[in-house]
């Protein structure tokens, strides 16, 4: 049993951004109503600022067309309403420019089951041009006051070969280059950013890229990259299964290229923003549906804000296709949300910290975040260790002197695991209406709840990859004239 | 541990007739919008044929008015409003005639908060005037088909002086004689009983009531009567806090009444409606919002078919004035739903017992009840012990010799109880948001799941006032090409 | 045709405050689902910021009670739920304190169908503890910042024997310095006015109030008073039929008001609220229904901000009970909107000069407004000449050197007039679904457009009655490749 | 001034089975949002009783895969979304099996914008499969009973070279034999047509496939073919630009076919269902978006069932991928309702038919259709004269000696015309909410009223383009004690 003591007044650093970006499947699915429920749930319940994904220029947005004498023409249709969508569930674009129109293209590579062409443009005057139309007709819609807080990242993940042809550096700078530029004359106000880089190997990508934006001096906002932690997965059928890293290794990327970063006197304290990270970078990866992810995720969450400005969890939900159409409701996809709108554990995770968001932090363990809001105090507590386990929490003396309502939110394998009673429903891939319905059911945490009269302490039970939430609230039992509830019980 | 063996060929007499009719607080509480949320909440997780309530011709409905020069004239815009809305919700009246008009009333005396007049009308001309033109203008409105499927009662609780001046016997019977051909005269399709009497003391009342029809040979279509099943409570401030009978004597009343009719040679078998049951007869009893009462339920839903042909929940929901405003949200209503839209245990024995409705009974025990539909096994459990409980089922052959999916979902002090939560909250009158939320997420079953494969016995744990539902569906595991879920969860 | 000339440099002086506060039947209807549907057409459509009505401390809302020993005890369950859907509608109470519960009054005289008591309290200080606990707990709550930016008026038109027992003048302005210390003392914020003076006897009133508080040195926020523009009406059965009065005389009583309060140093320029105003101040008027009334009303709003400060339209809706339930949808009601959510021809009046909020006036005649915004144009006209009407804009070079398009929605009696449908469905009491969807269909404004090409004056036509509203925006034809409007037609 | 005289007496043949079927975009569209709502607003207020569209087995749906053993997997995730959303608006699917799925097929010739492939399979084996996989999908998700009510129809227009390889027949009656045995031993009860042909053509394929049911005696339960009625269009840029074919040969073409199936002794009087009809065969054809269109199309609903057991409009809806996204929200697409949800002047044609069903008719001319149902006349009305004209209906005794009340829906080109409000904002391809709020507004009919007291007959006029619906119900006019309609105007 770990016992940790809350000191009210000293505020501790915890940056916690966890509802600053989410990732999304390739735009083209934000026309599927389904995708729509799910993201609906998801802006209810948790609320994100902004949204990144694939797929702006694809073929299926439609936007990007050549007439039969050559000349471009741009479709608009699909783009806004996508567009319009997002602004009805208060989320914004966190706008990745890519991949490459096909009648841009300078090859032929695609990538993902849905065929994104990730070649070079044949043409960048073509590409700028593009690049200039979109921005300047999603201005003319939303307002440049809205347009140009949407935060521009070029491409995505240019250092591996199947999203860039040949993982190409200088083609990728070139790109960088003539699309900021392409950006900016549109508003200056808009905010660039890349290389959006991806994995280990990546050192010497992101001092080249700072190395040549320094010597360009390119206007750069913020740097991108993502994080993955998972070692490779051994694969099975259809389905991969890795190893999570170890926690204490679980933010070494993110520190590595922060140290990078800070190295540069141009660069120092810029903005990194993780723009995806999840734990496996595969959406067919059963851990995503578990509880053990969605309390990795909590570490995760406890600590992601200290090298970076943001941290985009990949993806919102499972309407997704980038290996294909899912064939079974819990197939390990990325989302927080499994297709049906049935919430899954790692759901909660991001719930319970955007509850945190406002608040001062008074505690911050590796299994346990408290803050204070005015007198109201407010924990998430997870289980990383394989066995029960018990945190004792002391309470500070504005607490323990008077009286206290506590709730706990509780997610674990017991209480909130959609996947278990999938599986014991026979893993069915087409749920009938009862099935959907007892998963929705099961798939909220358990409310528990009690009256603290003046006490020094309390104790929190979690089962393994359990994730609590504990609110602490200033309340006085005023029974109604003659209410007693114990002899309400006694009939 | 008991233990009960499923015989799937021998169907048992089980007349579950849970879903014909539930009551309401006064008519006029139909307009509001907190009781239509209520009702659509039930009509869409358990949903109701009929619904009955006092209060048709008070004043609120404002249905008969006087003009200065002594006419009378009809409003039917709030009936027409009522009407719409519950056919909108797909249930309909059971409709109660009654109260009278003070313009038509003979004397002051009334009942309730809402001043219902109790009293016999100073002309029966009007009377029937009255009961001829709201009927004809709902078969106007509604068509003759429709309406002439509404059961039609002549007034509530004759037999209590509270409800009828003096309990006046003879004016009743009056009153049911110049009523039923009032209604008759309209459309002689329609049903018409009574007395709707209801406690201890009616066995007399009962025999007058069929004694007068037999003389008078009226064209009686059924009988009806209430049932409620405490003792006489103790007050304490607002509040009363009864025992409940015990389990032998529950339905002592409707097996007394169900034999006082079967000695007529004229009404021997004629349905009998139980117009309005609940354990405690009073709206401020805390006793409805325990886990304990929704248990006691089951019981009687298990036992009420026998005697008789439905059985009327009193009520539905808590948006109810007799007893005035309520001051909390807990506050021990008749509803099956709370102030704010928390469904209370009881909600759900009333779900559960709906969910039996079609199957063929092949188990029926005090603590019990198992049907079959096809090769789906359904059982309804409960526990009034006052202790833990285990239940043992024998499963037929036609299960223990292939693969099962179980669901089961728990209704019980832990898993879900808003009394106590909203105990543990300080028993606030007025609920913010968030608490509300916490309570609403707290309100539901608790689901668990299991394969069977090739089974003898399943054992079923039930905590003190537990109700449980269990489902057996027949299910294959069929994984995914190379999913496995034990895997999934070892990374 | 009369022409007038935009010139869109010199600003006029319009004070368009027409959604600042709206009127309400008593707050104890505001849990009507009815009474919400329609408020949330008029939110969506509309949008006041302040909703005011009688019977805050009515019964049935149940707030003040006595227990049997005398006890003063709060029931707030209807106040919040009431509230928190005004909420949820984006509106907020302008808070009318009164009538008087019956269990502090000091006598019987009761006001409307609905029996609002309007005697004095029989004991201050009980008087005094319910508005304190009243404001308390709505700060408790919604919060300070919120519920002291909701205006708090004292009592209703206390200048009428029948608001206001004997209409006894000291005795309301002891009233009011009880009640104004009152709020303060919860919160000084809160801003407190009165005396909420109706009809042409309220000269020595006004005098004597202002008088009062200079004297008593009272913290006055503001004053209120109302204002009918009808004369006496012919009654005829239910109903009652008046004159309107000549539109020179129309603001005459606030006229009056404003000079009267101007003459004291202490209130000079003092913010006057009109807390009610329509053309008659009965419910059972039938013009009210009529376009004469939409377009009367236009007057009003073009004129009624110079010497008020604000203007609340009495009343939103139709579900309302002074003199009764009414006995058809079209009865002559104060809404804007006909039971079963019909806009009647006022609403738009209301609708269309809400669209002018934000603009700077560059227009205003006796007959037409236009504002700017930017390069957009936006006109409202009515005709009350009694026959058709044509007026001509001369627009600004801004508009006459480029293409705009323009486009009116008209409401006049042949394409906005459900009076007149419903009229011609026999003025059927209850309406069929069928019958409802055609006068929904037909309650919308005729809608056309056209295209301008550097013209120099518009010319618009007005029947009898018609209220319009042109909005002139910059638009260029841009045909898609290939795509011709009037080939189209050509088949 | 034409003149019709109504004989109540004497009922006309006029098989109106307009909601029968209707088109739809390619499958895959059903998960669309904008889809979704498209045709909710389609079946709220016309309500198809079934939908058919390409692309069951299209890649975008992903039913039919190959794993890289070779093996054949089906994934039934999209399908099922799609068809539970379909079952949620109360519409089913009428199947037509088609196109080919890559892995299936035997060329790589592809149609439309999203690549159908329209080769025959390589191994009929597999495609049977594949028919055999899907069926018994649906049947064991929706139940046997529900899904053999489902039509099932062999592919599209087979005779094009465009829909299938090389038109060539011999290789479509091999599918067609085969297909049919393939879905009859899923379950017999299943009944399939062909050959869905299209064109002038026609004539020796539909003889030939004739010849070849009955000589290989195939259980066929219908034959299929599609109808367009215009000459071969002018294009321009983007867009075509037909004429409509003479009214007096617009159904030539399923008059010959009738013909041809009734020489058959097998086959005379089978059921020969249009699975396609429109003015143009093409979705950017701006006519399809005028009034023109709707006047047509009312003619064409006025005659189709006479040879016709159904005819399903082509298509519900824009949301339609074939020619690529369209550019603008007026484009010509199919739809009844254009992009924005926005009705078009059609899709009241289709509202005002649907309106007729169930009525005896009454008077069935070139330019009106009138039925009765009880006391109750409904009549369509439509100008395609090209000129303003009247028509004038002669009532029959039972209306012209009594009271009735006559409503008018006007759809013309002034009352509901968006395509027109569209051009005068200068076509604008991305529609502000403001413009998208105008548009809806117009989209809808103007309703007049008017009551009618012993007349003998009544005109109607209709501009140019009109279609008109009109009601007599009988209803006297009974106004409320005191309310004087006339009264209420003079104020």
């Amino acid at each position: 049993m770990k016992s940790y003591k809350i000191d009210p007044d000293s505020v501790l650093d915890f940056r916690n951004n966890v509802a600053f970006c989410v990732g999304t499947g390739r735009l083209g699915l934000a026309l599927h109503r389904e995708y729509f429920e799910q993201l609906k749930l998801v802006q209810e319940q948790i609320g994100f600022r902004y949204i990144r994904g694939h797929g702006l220029f694809n073929e299926d947005l439609a936007i990007c067309q050549r007439r039969p004498d050559g000349t471009i023409e741009y479709n608009f249709t699909y783009l806004d309403r996508i567009t319009d969508g997002y602004l009805e569930l208060n989320i914004r674009p966190f706008l990745e420019l890519g991949f490459m129109p096909k009648v841009l293209a300078s090859g032929e590579q695609e990538v993902f089951y849905w065929k994104g062409n990730v070649t070079p443009p044949r043409d960048y005057a073509e590409w700028n041009a593009l690049v200039g139309a979109t921005l300047r007709h999603l201005v003319a819609r939303y307002g440049a006051e809205e347009v140009t807080n949407w935060p521009v990242e070029v491409w995505n993940e240019p250092n591996l070969g199947g999203f860039w042809e040949n993982a190409d550096r200088k083609e990728y700078f070139k790109l960088f280059k003539e699309t900021i530029f392409a950006v900016k004359t549109v508003d200056e106000r808009f905010r660039v950013g890349g290389p959006a880089i991806c994995g280990v190997d990546d050192e010497s990508w992101l001092r080249d890229f700072l190395d040549f934006c320094r010597d360009e001096r390119l206007p750069l906002d913020f740097i991108t990259r993502h994080l993955y932690t998972i070692e490779f997965p051994e694969q099975s059928g259809r389905y991969g299964y890795p190893k999570l890293r170890p926690l204490e290794n679980a933010t070494d990327e993110t520190k590595g290229s922060r140290k990078i970063i800070d190295e540069y006197d141009e660069f120092r304290g810029m903005e990194m923003h993780v723009t995806e990270f999840n734990t496996s970078y595969s959406p067919i990866t059963p851990l995503h549906d578990t509880n053990l992810n969605a309390a990795y995720l909590a570490f995760m969450l406890s600590k992601l804000g200290d090298e970076s400005a943001s941290y985009s969890y990949w993806t919102f939900g499972d309407v997704f296709e980038e290996q294909g159409v899912p064939f079974t409701p819990f197939h390990g996809g990325f989302g927080l949300v499994a297709n049906g709108c049935i919430p899954k554990p790692a759901f909660y995770t991001f719930k319970f910290f955007k509850n945190l968001v406002g608040g001062e932090c008074v505690l911050r363990e590796d299994d346990c975040v408290v803050v204070r809001c005015g007198d109201v105090y407010k924990a998430v507590m997870w289980n990383l260790d394989g066995e029960d386990k018990g945190i004792t929490l002391e309470l500070p003396d504005g607490v323990s002197s008077r009286e206290y309502s506590m709730t706990i939110e509780t997610v674990d394998e017991n209480s909130c695991n959609p996947l278990q009673i999938w599986h014991h429903m026979g893993e069915p891939a087409s749920l009938s209406k009862r099935q959907l319905e007892l998963l929705r059911q099961h798939a909220v945490p358990d409310v528990t709840a009690g009256l603290i009269l003046k006490a020094r302490a309390i104790g929190i039970e979690l089962k393994p990859n359990a994730v609590k939430y504990v609110e602490f609230t200033p309340a006085t039992l005023t029974p109604d004239w003659g209410f007693d509830y114990g002899r309400a019980q006694r009939a």
